[in-house]
């Protein structure tokens, strides 16, 4: 695969960022099932190997779960706060779960939860994200088995094919627009602010 | 009115990441016209007075501008690094641009522009945002009058009926849904994280 045009500005922001721990940070949007827009922050966790694909974490029991399934698209917004720079970068997404198709992908799922702290993996082993607050016990599952992804546990997979970049720096600002076309070829032009 | 009961919360984060100069930039989710999600960072400008709707600015020219009039809710989502908390807000939007119907509305617009600075307004000025970038002279408009506000500046406005918010600190992480009725009534629940 080539690295798209985009990676190595975005390489050079998360480096350049790298001393603010939440720089990993970015928010990520998508439809809900009433049409209506949904945002949340999520964890970037590299890209899959070879590829221009961004890597998060979710559980199959979170909304935006079946908002992918609704709509498989999302635009993720990437603000850095030292630099003063913005990624927003649109794609499809891709849900990974324990009976993917695909064996790469649930390979790299597995590896995903191998890399896991033991804080992140206790998590998939909580009540239900969103229902109202069970008793205190029920987050401390005892004698829980982590070494063996747990079935909610999945990658979530962002392709872009659409980036716009924005330097709020200097005056006039910079932004810069990549676009991959049907041939998954780049294409990048300087647009105003 | 009555101050939602996500007001305190809000304004106590903001309060304790003041020394942060982008706590006031948070990440605003809408819905294209092709039925994909948007993203991009905006800045908070304050509640409009007597309400609890949030303010921010944009460009009439802008892309979210026609995605609005196309659906007219948005996601907020705030993150707040030093306490580690977020904040998603759920509502409609509102862009109250120089013809609105509402005069109320329209003069609060026009104490924004009252309050912008020199270097914000020039944005106004600039050519069409996102299209091929135009020659360096054009962002240097000559002799521009400033005192009144120019027709593409609006005011933007969202009125949330949903505002989610978690605290990551803490194990496991507090989550509260505040919803609004059909009677304007707030109610407040504690949900897994």
């Amino acid at each position: 695969m080539t690295l798209a045009p985009w990676r190595s500005p975005l390489a050079r922001a998360l480096h350049q960022n790298r001393s603010l721990v939440y720089t990993r940070y970015l928010q990520l949007a998508t439809v809900r099932l009433d049409q209506r827009p949904a945002n949340r922050t999520v964890v970037f966790r590299g890209f899959l190997e070879g590829t221009n694909t961004l890597k998060f974490v979710t559980d199959q029991r979170s909304e935006k779960v079946e908002q992918i399934a609704g709509l498989p698209w999302g635009e993720a917004c990437w603000y850095f706060p030292k630099t003063r720079e913005q990624f927003r970068l649109l794609g499809q997404l891709t849900v990974v779960g324990e009976h993917y198709s695909d064996p790469t992908l649930t390979q790299a799922r597995e590896l995903m939860w191998q890399d896991f702290s033991d804080n992140g993996r206790s998590q998939f082993y909580w009540p239900v994200p969103g229902q109202p607050k069970a008793e205190a016990i029920t987050f401390n599952p005892p004698e829980i088995e982590t070494e063996v992804s747990p079935g909610n546990f999945c990658l979530l997979l962002l392709d872009p094919e659409r980036v716009d970049q924005l330097e709020l720096r200097g005056t006039p600002q910079s932004r810069c627009l990549y676009q991959r076309d049907c041939n998954q070829n780049w294409s990048v032009q300087d647009v105003n602010p």
